[in-house]
């Protein structure tokens, strides 16, 4: 029965019941897409958040913004949201329900990434393979397909209201606040702003739990870069292995992984911007030290048709869950789009001043003409005669190296003495100059992230001769470090003294359970199911008898149990939670307790 | 000059300028009441919310979650934000510019409290007044004020698509999961549910920087407790003081603040409700933790006017800034309002099983007719007998203790032998009933808490003869915990020692900013102006000379330096940043560096 449900299943049922995540709104029938995450789950992700913030935040030295969920509309003109921010929806016929165009041809036809098809031709490809309503069969060959545009609209402020929509990403907080945070970076690249936040998307189908949602968290990084000086620490990362999938691979019949390291990989243009790469090889160790599983994990290439026009080159971080491939989260190189975008829309300057390495000494063109003589001799046409000479001197000085020069001005042709141009060139001294900063943008999705450790933490044994449900978490991101237990409940003794452990392992800034309900087995279970790595229990042994003053420490993936004495407890958790020590050091150092001793 | 800013002025220059926080999206002209938070914004927020989230949910054992931010239509029909989440607008026919009528009564007359007159009355008052336009002067005498709902509306979905509304509080998410919520608290009571998030009031003119926003987040913790059988942990926080101002004391011509402890104010009734007290007893020694100065904070009791009509009793805590009062948390006691709404708007189960002490033996009344006899005697009514019976039953036993007993039917009146209808009184075995819980809530404005510890944190005193500006921000909540620098940036091994320490004290947990640019005395003011609570300097002497391997440890407030071995320092560091030793016990023990030496 088990064996049969695929892991989204098991895994949603684990979630709901043990407060991972569930759909929001139940009790008023839910809403679709849209999720509510329980204690277990609010805690990891939000250790997950804070895994980031250390990581590509912190430890990168950047600048974390948090700027509002709700702009105004100039900006998504700007962003080209407004009007390119779409998904092609068809409507059924006989229910009203709305689907995605795209989707419903992927799925059950062979063509892939059919996001990419122009309308016309998804509509003929409906009718071509006669394709039905999901929901209520009906035919949908002749329906109109249309753009819908993703953004949730609402209105700010009341009478004569403007519109604002809900951002889609996180990314233009960043972008539209660069002249503010440029400032704090006084003013010098390479600098990063990143930002952990919601975004929002109006999906015509969610799907897919909590992977594909219309309220969602995004963690963005915005590596602002000069792009002919500054080159990231690649040496950091060069040794940092990686499954590659490229875009040659995925259009090759006998396409296949490439497995290599980053230092490789862009030395031999696999990887085709050092940038690209050198965020490669901090999210795959990233990945790994938050739980993703390294076997069910690649780093796939986007094929030039899904690349966005402006985009260099863009990779997909994908983690694989039922035999799917998900994109947790993108690698995309973005050119100076997004604030040349920004800079022509605004008033502001979304610029760096670049300073030479020396002031450079440059030649500049002058024409000055003698207007008192173009005047009287071209009448109407004078002015025009003069912006032609000018257009000329910047053009091709050479032309003003004979006696006369020659101009079209309104479809007339006019020479002109060189002497009356007042040509000359002048010399000046540069100091530097405005560029717009290129951007690397590594964007990861939270829930994704999430629902990836999620699914490859689900794992089913048995202990003691019964079946057992864990979640195998890494220290790094569970929700709860510890559970603290006394063997039984109704010893005032050990109660009182689990409690006071628990307080102080909560002191010593562990994240602790303490529960003192029904059988020592089944809190162990419930610790299991929620993924605490390690459960502490006091017991009479510990009290008196052989071993006073220790308790027992058990681990959750193998469910050995060690006995160790209360002084030095708060050292070896440390050091089991932050994997300086592996649990077979504290077996090798303690002594072992037998298998269900205490259960 | 600076004398004659506002301390609202001065910290909204100093907020701009280095990155606390600034109006958003300002490139495109911005948009009024949405703020973006910078870098040290962001992370003064970030710990805030920490610190919150510790007290309030760690520390009391309460169960976090995380809901959407956009909720559908029903939610609010049943909260009553749909019909009465209002406030009174009206709109200038001069300009078009709206405004709060409310606010301009306020503004404009000795009236307080305007919210709460109706809204013919409010019309009439600013037309007595001749209020104008604070726009453009236009009269606005005769113009309509109109109720005008707070929340940002958008649409879920495409085609047929449903309303959906931004929540006005981060509240309603843990209410509408209370069915889910309960059984992670195994179904007993009293557990806390609490959420930190966005929540959104589109208000017509928001107004005071960060104070009154569109967007904005709160830190919210629901207690649900049996009315009946809960009490509070209330001897833990008796002895603490607080400066109460009751609604009596509001509305005395002599009204003054009442000085008490919370085991006081409880005993004496002054606070109502021991929950209400307990909460506010925690909330005090929390806001004093992240910087509020207790002289300019009190905790102010709603008049009956201001309270929600199914509230029993409400306390807001209260900052002065500027001479005014901000409201910065609320404390309401709200029944089981909230629970018995969701209950009777949707189909789930918003109640608690409370188990009797003992299984109660109750008495039911039971009618079973002979339809046999009913039928033939009463025809077509006899069904409608039948209820009348079992109705009458219920209401009063007594009417069954003659022979025969009478009941009205379709408007005839009936009479029934007794022996027919079958009452009799049967014993049954309850072992508990279903309550809907009390709630009490303790409601926090995160961006107005920020507002006040920034407001309550600028100083401006002088140092070595120059004036200086800085925030005397806590350890616990400021955005960075220490400064690194080498004493000048020119000298190799001063920059390499610097740079090695500030990565040391990062792997020590602390938030470290590591400068080498201008001169020290420059880094020690930037410093001090975010409010850095300690810089660490490199210098020579403390890599030759007569004090080897040590460095330089500087106090924001007092710019006292000592110089402390390398070994001492990250020990040093956090006792100073925790709390447990203060800075004059380094003084007493290390070697204080003369004022200046180094700058």
């Amino acid at each position: 029965m088990s064996e049969a449900r695929t892991e989204g299943e098991r895994l949603a049922e684990l979630a709901k019941r043990r407060g991972y995540f569930f759909g929001a709104s139940g009790a008023y029938g839910g809403a679709a897409g849209f999720y509510t995450f329980g204690p277990q789950g609010a805690a990891l992700k939000s250790n997950v958040e804070d895994a980031w913030r250390d990581r590509f935040t912190v430890r990168e030295g950047n600048f974390e913004i948090e700027a509002p969920t709700i702009m105004p509309e100039p900006v998504f003109e700007a962003s080209g949201h407004l009007d390119g921010f779409d998904d092609m929806l068809v409507e059924c016929p006989g229910c009203g329900e709305s689907h995605r165009a795209d989707h419903l041809i992927e799925d059950h036809t062979d063509i892939e990434d059919a996001e990419s098809i122009p309308i016309a031709e998804v509509e003929d490809l409906i009718a071509d393979h006669d394709l039905q309503c999901p929901n209520c069969g009906a035919h949908l060959a002749g329906e109109p397909v249309e753009d819908f545009n993703l953004m949730f609209e609402t209105n700010i402020g009341p009478g004569s209201s403007t519109p604002g929509y809900l951002r889609p990403e996180t990314a233009q907080g960043i972008f539209v606040e660069f002249p503010r945070i440029k400032e704090y970076a006084r003013n010098s690249l390479p600098f990063g702003a990143t930002q952990i936040g919601r975004a929002y998307r109006n999906e015509i189908s969610p799907r897919k739990s909590i992977v594909r949602t219309r309220e969602f968290t995004q963690a963005e990084l915005e590596q602002f870069i000069d792009p002919e000086r500054d080159e990231p620490d690649l040496e950091s990362v060069a040794d940092v292995g990686v499954t590659l999938y490229p875009a040659a691979e995925q259009q090759a019949d006998d396409g296949a992984y490439v497995e290599t390291t980053i230092g490789e990989a862009v030395e031999s243009g696999i990887v085709g911007d050092p940038w690209i790469g050198y965020f490669l090889g901090i999210a795959r160790e990233w990945y790994e030290r938050v739980g993703v599983d390294m076997d069910r994990f690649r780093f796939r290439q986007h094929l030039a048709g899904e690349r966005a026009h402006y985009a260099a080159d863009c990779w997909d971080a994908e983690s694989e869950v039922d035999g799917d491939w998900i994109e947790i989260a993108g690698f995309a190189h973005r050119g100076d789009y997004d604030l040349s975008k920004h800079g022509e829309h605004s008033d502001d300057d979304f610029t760096i001043f670049r300073q030479f390495e020396e002031p450079k000494r440059v030649e500049r063109t002058v024409v000055d003409p003698d207007m008192s003589v173009l005047g009287p001799e071209f009448g109407g046409d004078a002015a025009d005669v003069r912006s032609a000479l000018e257009e000329l001197a910047d053009r091709d000085p050479s032309a003003f190296e004979g006696e006369t020069v020659r101009v079209t001005a309104g479809g007339d042709t006019y020479e002109v003495d060189v002497d009356v141009t007042n040509f000359r060139v002048e010399e000046q001294t540069l100091s530097g100059e405005h560029i717009t900063p290129h951007v690397i943008e590594p964007s990861f999705g939270v829930e994704r992230t999430v629902y990836t450790i999620l699914a490859h933490a689900y794992r089913e044994d048995e202990v003691d001769g019964e079946k057992r449900t864990f979640l195998s978490l890494s220290p790094a991101v569970a929700p709860t470090d510890v559970g603290v237990f006394p063997l039984v409940s109704n010893v005032e003794e050990l109660t009182a003294r689990a409690e006071a452990l628990a307080d102080d392992l909560r002191a010593a800034g562990f994240s602790v359970v303490h529960d003192d309900s029904g059988s020592i087995g089944r809190r162990y279970r419930r610790q299991d199911e929620v993924g605490t790595p390690f459960c502490v229990t006091v017991d009479r042994d510990g009290l008196e008898g052989d071993a006073p003053d220790s308790v027992t420490i058990r681990e959750r993936d193998t469910a050995r149990q060690v006995r160790v004495p209360i002084e030095s407890l708060v050292a070896e958790l440390r050091a089991v939670e932050s994997g300086e020590k592996a649990f077979d050091e504290l077996v090798d150092t303690y002594e072992l307790v037998a298998p269900g001793a205490d259960a």
